[in-house]
């Protein structure tokens, strides 16, 4: 089945609400075998909508529109299908009465502009919503089926599981299988991960894609066929062996929670020590909900001196070169674990930018990793980013969190940093 | 000028990735008169982005697209626009010239594949990418212009700014003379600045926009007419008025530059002790370039013990009350601010959830100012945030650094935080 969305909306268009509806739908009928083949976001305008949907029917089998189906004068989906269906819109007596029931059960006032929404398309045939009171619809127009369901992502994708995926599933053709998998990986570069995987990419009925975003690709592999889960199989075994180390997950599993996971497995905990990062990374390591399991706390030694009174940095090492040393870092994480009472410490200095620092250019970065057998790690990436400014300062700071949280992982892990991660960054043989 | 969008990624369709870039653009446009009048997202498929683009143009003045500029063989977006065009693509040598000079700067393998960035279909302008390597493209299809943009959002945005605007602008028709500019508020409820803001909307020739983003609601002011920019600087001046120290600056002035820029005027520092935050203050803080003049650093003590042994709260306090009490957040600012030898220590506790703490519901927050005068000031708002679960906890999160740096911002200006806090954030009569 190919599935057409069109999701109707003022706020959308102007950016004020973020298109998660449609992502959504996306990832739930994919997951059951079902592809969204184009996705349009129309106005809250009549015959805008109409004329989407009959475009969008013109080239799919079916249509999904989210939006439109409340209330006030600017909800237009209903009248939008009724006339493209040529039906009247009749009121439902006992959707009117159960309109009127909440009312009483909210202690609100029955304002008439709420009958709205118990006015019905002709022969549209109502999808009960499970988690609101005004149902979704369904009606066939010339082209093939519309499902009308609230913008309200909670309705929607209860209305969605509940109604919408068992009608289509019914309706789908026997049509070909397809498995889908998405492995996770950290520090490499797009070009070296593609050269990589090309076997797997030669593989028949397999199709490959990169998800690149700031420091981490995400490789997303679908597999199509009589035997798809068999060939998926086969394809991320394949894969994984391809990437190695670089695959730190799959599917949801992002990297501070690998990294979580990992430290609760071993019982162990992580502080951290930043500077050019001011933050970041302990920001990142206390997203997941009950990160204080694994996260014991962290210093921001923005200024240089701090380094030496909050972390017991050398106070002649930073007079001797600066703050922008591999040895620096190493005596900031060995001062964040000893100090924070954690298993690990984790700390970074280097230049975001814009201006280099004591003739380090920017984009200098050394990350350290100070474990329970005391002797810190430590590694130089060059990080330049692109373009320049302070956007690459944004990009500098991120890709510095992605590959501090990487290294943490491989030692965590117990891999050799020299031949895991810089086997990875620097795999040119590999790569060209 | 009625602008269509089209987005191209498989990534999207299947829900991998939310269309960020949409709203972004939308927002954008729109806030320079620029309608935004539909958004399309088609699969990686040369026909697909063909027929997407020339429907659009069909509909409106220009189109742009974002996606699938890349190097690798699901990007697209070239190939479908020369097609579209009748014309070849050609390599430019100077272009090549770039990617191969980067390579080598970042010292990376050249792979091949990646001179696909160096085409260019015949007779298209090249946009200069101030974020990236490749460029963006401008190319005269039957029906108007298509505007090319890589979808990394750094660059897109980059892009957007510098080139792409200026040119959508041009080819705008002289209209009415209109004048815009933006106010921000921050703390403030979006009911609240709306219901001081109703002497303003009333005016002839003036219309407000309120554009509400996690704890800050900024307030476009749009003036149309012959006398625009006087209307415009008379309806600002009264919204100044009437919204009092609510405004903490205009236009692209973010509160984090505020906070600098007053620490700065006043040859002062801050340092910052975070719970629930996590390290996002301090992050917030070090995105100015420059900020290490007026931020020394942070302390994250995201375990409880760690409040006393790096901040100095009282052990008896922790015990007798937890973590999250008015009185330690007062006492972390103090220990903050002491030991980083700065002159203000800014220090937040609370509960971002998903689980209740100590008794206390999620979005329990205080906020502490320790300052010269050495008796911390502490705020106590409920910021409970909408929905559920994670995205409550970011929503949290996020909303305690605004209002931590609201409060700063107020305490350095002197402002009683009685006075102006409070009234600001309890307004409800005026709202309702």
């Amino acid at each position: 089945v190919r599935v057409e969305l069109v999701t109707v909306g003022d706020e959308l268009l102007l950016g004020d609400t973020i298109n998660g509806n449609a992502a959504w739908l996306g990832r739930t009928l994919a997951g059951h075998g079902i592809e969204v083949t184009r996705s349009v976001v129309v106005a809250d305008q009549q015959d805008e909508i109409i004329q989407a949907v009959q475009e969008a029917l013109g080239r799919a089998d079916a249509v999904i529109t989210t939006g439109g189906l409340g209330p006030t004068y600017d909800d237009l989906t209903r009248d939008a299908l009724a006339v493209a269906a040529g039906v009247p819109l009749t009121r439902d007596p006992e959707l009117e009465r159960r309109l009127r029931e909440r009312a009483v059960a909210m202690d609100r006032p029955f304002v008439p502009m709420v009958l709205r929404m118990a006015e019905v398309p002709e022969g549209a045939r109502q999808l009960p919503n499970p988690a609101g009171t005004a149902p979704g619809l369904r009606i066939t127009l010339p082209g093939g089926p519309v499902y009308a369901l609230p913008g309200i992502p909670s309705e929607m994708r209860a209305l969605v599981e509940a109604e919408v995926l068992p009608l289509l599933l019914r309706d789908a053709p026997a049509g070909v299988p397809m498995a889908r998998r998405i492995l996770r990986t950290a520090g490499v570069w797009e070009s070296v991960v593609a050269a990589r995987l090309a076997p797997v990419e030669a593989l028949d009925g397999v199709r490959l894609a990169y998800l690149p975003d700031s420091g981490e690709i995400r490789v997303r592999i679908t597999a199509t066929g009589p035997d798809a889960s068999i060939v998926l199989a086969a394809a991320e075994e394949q894969a994984r062996e391809l990437l190695g180390h670089a695959v730190y997950g799959s599917g949801d599993e992002t990297l501070d929670r690998v990294v979580h996971r990992l430290l609760a497995e071993r019982n162990a905990t992580v502080g951290t020590a930043e500077s050019l990062t001011g933050g970041l990374i302990g920001a990142e390591l206390t997203a997941m909900p009950g990160s204080s399991a694994t996260y014991a706390g962290g210093v921001v030694a923005y200024a240089t001196p701090l380094k030496t009174a909050l972390l017991g940095v050398s106070a002649a090492l930073l007079a001797d070169g600066g703050a922008v040393q591999a040895q620096v870092a190493a005596e900031m994480a060995a001062g964040v674990r000893e100090r924070l009472g954690a298993t690990y410490g984790l700390a970074v200095t280097g230049v975001a930018g814009p201006e280099p620092q004591d003739g380090h250019p920017v984009g200098t970065v050394h990350i350290a990793v100070a474990g329970p057998d005391g002797r810190p790690q430590t590694v130089s990436p060059a990080l330049p980013g692109t373009g320049s400014g302070e956007r690459r300062r944004v990009q500098i700071r991120r890709l510095t969190v992605v590959h501090a949280l990487d290294l943490l992982r491989r030692i965590i892990l117990g891999l050799d940093v020299e031949s895991s991660w810089r086997d990875d960054r620097e795999d040119r043989e590999a790569s060209s």
